[in-house]
């Protein structure tokens, strides 16, 4: 008897787990036994995937023994501490966490721009990038594989649910205060009526946007915008990429947005460009400015790839395109692209994986 | 006798025109007579400015003569109509519309910017710039003057009322739907729910971010983004100036923030940008990051100046630096900027100004 993978889903109660549940109910089954781990707190808990209640464990060493795959849907914190384990104990870690970004010996995965990284994993541990750099990665990687990427200056609009289930409630709540008054008209006004609770936030979000998101680094920069920085060029492999970001919360609930400055080595044209976005998987072209045709975050929250709208030749660069793209962040920004992750590895791995550590081989994948 | 000069509010009923209304109840007073000016709709209505209960009349060849300025609130096509009779009539026009914004006989006048501009005025009127230009430029230009400017990229974050009234309204009444609700986590939803009276956008506004604003140019560009590029040049004097913008409407009420980077001939300091910002005319320098301080629309708007904060050095690209800037759109962007003008003109022609109109010289002092 052959087996699938078996599979675990740590950070199942949170809301990308919520969203994994769906992907695991959606896409093809590639999974044996799925093993739901959330904190102590939810363990207990019965959550539906693929159409079965399932009860929800605590994270130990136990609930990550006799797993093939492991996907961490977990705060930094929890993932620096327990991937390790995990892999340890011979699973592969897919991580959604920043905590193994930027390690050198984990391969940083978009499976439509690199998927030959995901083989290399001397850790064990592969890692997913952050929902921003997802939003942008499927368009602009496949551009960059055609005209060859120099440049980027990003300016993002960014949705509240990547702060977390708490951030969302907080907008909806601010928005009720907002709604019906002639609140935004005067200074201060809208911060006195919300209220001092601004959550993750340093001002209020309602009838506002603000330029924050992330830690503070040298030289003023957000961690956000650095790391986009940083995860452009890993997953490019263009160490000296050169990559300016303004990262912008807006009052929107999911999906984010980014407004892409991009300079290229050789000549662009929006006809070519169009013609390789359209071919492209994991992205959508929408962009007909006569029929007033491009994304919204409302249009593409919920759906699966990156949208890409309002495609420009820069007036004064032969060389530059802008750009608007929008993906969901819970879905490809979080819990999708995790899914395809982990999906490649339970492909390579083969179905016979389960069978492998039923015998009790002691080899995890990871150490292929 | 001397006389001050004689005003004319063209469009005083409007948005921009009650904020007019303002800014001349609230400035040192320069002017002879005001006169309020709209459509024939409006007129007999009474409005308060300096304290006084005025009475509004229609516009009309008389209701433009004896006056020394007029400001020209009013949308495209009626200052297209009648700006040039109330020029012909010898009153300097000071227009807010885009309708003569790039004529090459008509300046284009920041007063911290290019003063000087004001006085060179074959046609007898002065441009005010877009709101979106006037948002970015007091900073923008106090930079450009050290550091001189060579390139911008910006995504703007607009808000709703310089579509107008309705505008607002329409914003306020989708708030209204979505608060209290789910949505906005489904796609289409936020859309299905505000129904198909969109106004002036071409999407939902509440809970969304929506790329488009002016209307359709060539090469998928907007006129709004076009207009960013042509008004920059013409206000900095830099016919070359490279400038890509993505414009994008944000549910807010009143105050346009800009993500702006901007790569300049020499190299740059954050010091030295702050020292420059700190002390230029109509510019705010709000920035600590360690504090969290950053400008934000919800406590910019009813403010005079452009606020500045997030500056930073380009972390590839030692002559670049990355800002956002807000400023409230229908003051600075608007009103405020065209009374600026105004001021500047009646401190040319002087206080005599009424005298020599009485005197029937048939010299306007357009034609100086």
């Amino acid at each position: 008897m052959t087996r699938k993978p078996a599979l675990a889903v740590v950070g199942a109660t949170g809301a990308v787990g919520a969203v994994m549940l769906q992907i695991l109910s959606q896409h093809a089954d590639v999974w044996g036994d799925i093993r739901l781990v959330a904190s102590r707190r939810s363990a207990g808990r019965k959550l539906a995937v693929r159409g079965e209640e399932t009860e929800v464990v605590a994270l130990s060493e136990d609930a990550l023994t006799g797993v093939d795959v492991a996907l961490f849907l977990v705060p930094d914190e929890v993932s620096a501490r327990w991937a390790p384990i995990a892999a340890a104990k011979g699973a592969v870690v897919v991580d959604n966490s920043a905590a193994f970004r930027m390690d050198p010996e984990v391969p940083l995965v978009v499976p439509e721009v690199n998927p030959h990284a995901v083989r290399v994993r001397p850790r064990g541990i592969v890692a997913s990038p952050h929902c921003t750099t997802l939003a942008m990665l499927p368009a602009v990687g496949a551009l960059h594989a055609e005209f060859g990427l120099r440049e980027l200056v990003v300016s993002s609009y960014q949705a509240v649910s990547g702060a977390g289930r708490d951030a969302v409630a907080l907008l909806r709540a601010q928005l009720s205060v907002v709604a019906g008054t002639e609140l935004g008209a005067g200074p201060g006004d809208v911060r006195r009526a919300v209220g001092d609770d601004l959550g993750p936030f340093a001002a209020p979000l309602a009838l506002n946007v603000v330029p924050w998101s992330g830690t503070l680094e040298e030289g003023g920069w957000s961690s956000e915008e650095l790391g986009l920085r940083a995860e452009t060029r890993k997953i490019l492999g263009l160490p000296g990429l050169r990559v300016a970001a303004t990262f912008v919360r807006v009052p929107v609930i999911t999906t984010h947005s980014l407004a892409v400055h991009a300079r290229f080595e050789n000549e662009v044209t929006v006809e070519r460009a169009h013609e390789i976005l359209a071919t492209s998987p994991g992205v959508v072209l929408y962009d007909d400015p006569e029929a007033g045709d491009f994304p919204t975050p409302a249009d593409v929250v919920g759906t699966d790839p990156t949208w890409v709208g309002r495609v420009r030749r820069a007036p004064d660069d032969e060389c530059a395109l802008d750009l608007f793209v929008c993906g969901d962040n819970l879905r490809k920004g979080a819990a999708l692209n995790s899914a395809q992750i982990a999906e490649a590895v339970a492909l390579e791995i083969g179905p016979g994986a389960g069978d492998r550590r039923g015998l009790g081989s002691g080899q995890g994948p990871g150490s292929a």
